[in-house]
């Protein structure tokens, strides 16, 4: 008997049209979907319950719901309060739980819905995006003790003063996980339309397989690089109160890949994961004057203007000058070029040249701790299909480059395969 | 400056479709619809808030939202547990008080959205149709002391422990009135698509006159009987704890209607209002055996089936037998007239005879009290246009006939002209 978080999300609860506000004037869950939805989710957490196991259910709204609800505060104004963005934006998910409780019940597994507030998840004052102080149990734990499978709207909380707060777009695994922690639960699944992490996206290489154990760290650098399953924030809170994740598929039984504490035999796989960004864009100051304070100067001004930036890279001064070259996402890319013809006419810089159709590519595993020549490997292994790099930035568990845009699914295929033997040894040992 | 509570109800938020259920998959509130009913409303508060009033906000789920609501969970069962329900509807006033909050922010009004929970209103332990235990009043005091327009979810509540509950259909008019008595406010207003209380419907009686003043008791009296604008509930609620009503129009200022306590002069007017109701029927056991209990068995029985009995009339008895006649609501006709038939044959009575067109007309008024004749007046206007009484029933304020439901037009007109000249001379005075 295992005490188990089942976390359904978006993508388990809503419709393809996911993450695309739609007007609310388009339909939006019939009844035959509802019905389809929650009661296919209430019958894989019976199966839980049937084998003893005690569950805690966390569940985001449905489908684009969110969206839905913050496109009504739009057409009202702009420039909503927060306070009152999170009172209407908590309804989606108070929806979600009281029809999965009543899909549950249906099917004679007892249970009983909770809000954020209810469930004592206390948050700082701060509202859209508040970070959890404390959970106070005794509910949860009263439920559960009552044989009630409590089922805790995702993405809420409340302050100790009972004001609704949200804790921001991925919130739900935050709960998720923050509860599984709180109630130290063995397990916390996530339920998804993926059978788990892969070692790279199947659709870009076919020989692409699911990992079945990963560390934390390793599941940071793969989420920060777009593999985009599971949100940085909750991994981190994984990590921080040890709670070993299970990211499976609601489609079959199959085991799916766990996120759990790091492992000896985790160092044996050189390369977890190989992940990849398309969307990126590099811009290249050339003959900046090398003085104090000229790259505090540049990525402050970039910075004030809410545009994060990925690598830098500064070259070796000659004749007291050097070239500087960041990265940025391809959307901030035309903001990011006027920055920098700014900058370059306030500096006495050089040209300023950008390239909005590069890719970054990245080998990820806390193996290179103790393997010294991946670096190489991954070079060579681009180097042999033509593959340019014009970046190269690396971490401890990670190495990464940038590549253009057109080279990028070759470039996947070529490290894939460079580091598939290494991870095959490991697995068939 | 005045402390008002102004009640936005689901014919001010709503759309045409009200009170009838449509499926989930039909379009729900467009950004044009929403801007429209909730910045509409915002500046009726708003006129209040120049003027230097204090304004609590009472405001329903938007039109249909709480009957789409019950249908989504009626697509996973048609038992959903009582407690997940309230949770469910919970969420329809929720966006509703988030949106108006919002809708008054944009123009400038502070505001503060306040689920039931939030607002303290301590329902008992019942879901579905909770009763109002307590009102605590710090949080909205507070409120309004910061010079927020609090802005209260109607229809909910929460127990001790923080349960959602809710308080029954129209239970948003009774937040509202609850609310001004716990915070002593000068006067509730009801916002509605109607002038006011009218002498009888416009459109049965085209002399039908807005009445500017009428007694809780007069309200309920016609509330029972049909008129349909405001909650018995909330009238009885409001006459316990004497808070004055305005019923009035969202659609310009004029003055509407106020229900208030009875006042010397509205003995004055004979009736202030001629009441009606179409969907009855009527059902009479004939030579019924003249024994203690008879009728207790008769109506025990149809109380048994959940039906609502009207009128009842016994006559004397006739060599140890009698005749019982019922009136019941249209809807439940078929079922009484199994009853009824059941009924004659265990207890060895004569025939059951049936129908189920007739209509009941009543009038009312406190000035009955004072007026002997006010009976008589009503029968020889039914008389002088040939209408045949079938039943009667009276109260101390009220006199009602059961006649052909063809005949109901006529009778209301001839009714309300038969007294008209009393209201018009008392008026003019």
């Amino acid at each position: 008997m295992a005490l188990i978080v089942q976390k359904f999300g978006g993508d388990a609860l809503g419709d393809k049209g996911k993450g695309k506000a739609r007007s609310g004037d388009e339909p939006l869950f019939g009844a035959q979907f509802l019905h389809d939805k929650f009661a296919y989710m209430a019958q894989l957490v019976k199966k839980s319950t049937d084998r003893g196991d005690k569950v805690v259910v966390v569940v985001s709204a449905m489908g684009d719901a969110t969206n839905r609800l913050l496109a009504m505060a739009a057409s009202l104004t702009p420039k909503a309060p927060a306070r009152e963005l999170d009172m209407l934006m908590a309804t989606g998910e108070q929806q979600s739980i009281a029809l999965m409780a009543i899909a549950l019940h249906s099917i004679g597994v007892p249970a009983m819905s909770l809000t954020g507030a209810q469930v004592g998840i206390i948050t700082e004052n701060v509202f859209g995006k508040a970070r959890i102080r404390e959970i106070d149990t005794n509910r949860i734990e009263k439920a559960l003790a009552e044989g009630y499978v409590p089922v805790v709207a995702g993405f809420q909380g409340a302050t100790a003063d009972q004001e609704f707060t949200t804790l921001g777009r991925g919130g739900s695994d935050i709960t998720a996980v923050a509860l599984a922690a709180a109630i130290k639960a063995d397990v916390c699944e996530f339920y998804k339309d993926v059978d788990g992490i892969f070692t790279t996206d199947p659709r870009v290489c076919a020989s692409a397989t699911k990992i079945d154990r990963i560390s934390y760290d390793e599941m940071l650098e793969l989420a920060s690089l777009g593999a985009g399953v599971l949100q940085s924030r909750s991994v981190e809170f994984a990590s921080n109160y040890k709670v070993p994740l299970h990211v499976r598929s609601f489609l079959h039984d199959n085991v799916g890949t766990y996120v759990v504490p790091e492992e000896k035999e985790m160092e044996d796989v050189v390369v977890s994961g190989v992940a990849f960004n398309r969307g990126e864009a590099k811009i290249s100051l050339k003959s900046v004057p090398d003085q104090p304070g000229i790259a505090a100067e540049v990525f402050g001004r970039i910075g004030a203007k809410g545009i994060v930036v990925d690598m830098i890279i500064q070259n070796l001064a000659v004749d007291g000058r050097n070239d500087i070259s960041f990265t940025v996402s391809r959307s901030d890319y035309e903001a990011a070029m006027e920055i920098a013809r700014k900058l370059a006419t306030d500096l006495g810089a050089g040209s300023v040249i950008g390239d909005d159709t590069i890719a970054k590519v990245s080998a990820v595993g806390v193996g290179m701790r103790s393997h010294s020549n991946v670096a190489s490997r991954m070079f060579k292994a681009l180097a042999e299909n033509g593959i340019n790099i014009q970046m190269i930035s690396t971490s401890e568990i990670k190495v990464s480059c940038v590549i253009a845009e057109k080279d990028l699914d070759r470039a996947v295929q070529a490290i894939h395969k460079a580091f598939e033997g290494d991870r095959r040894a490991v697995v068939n040992n």
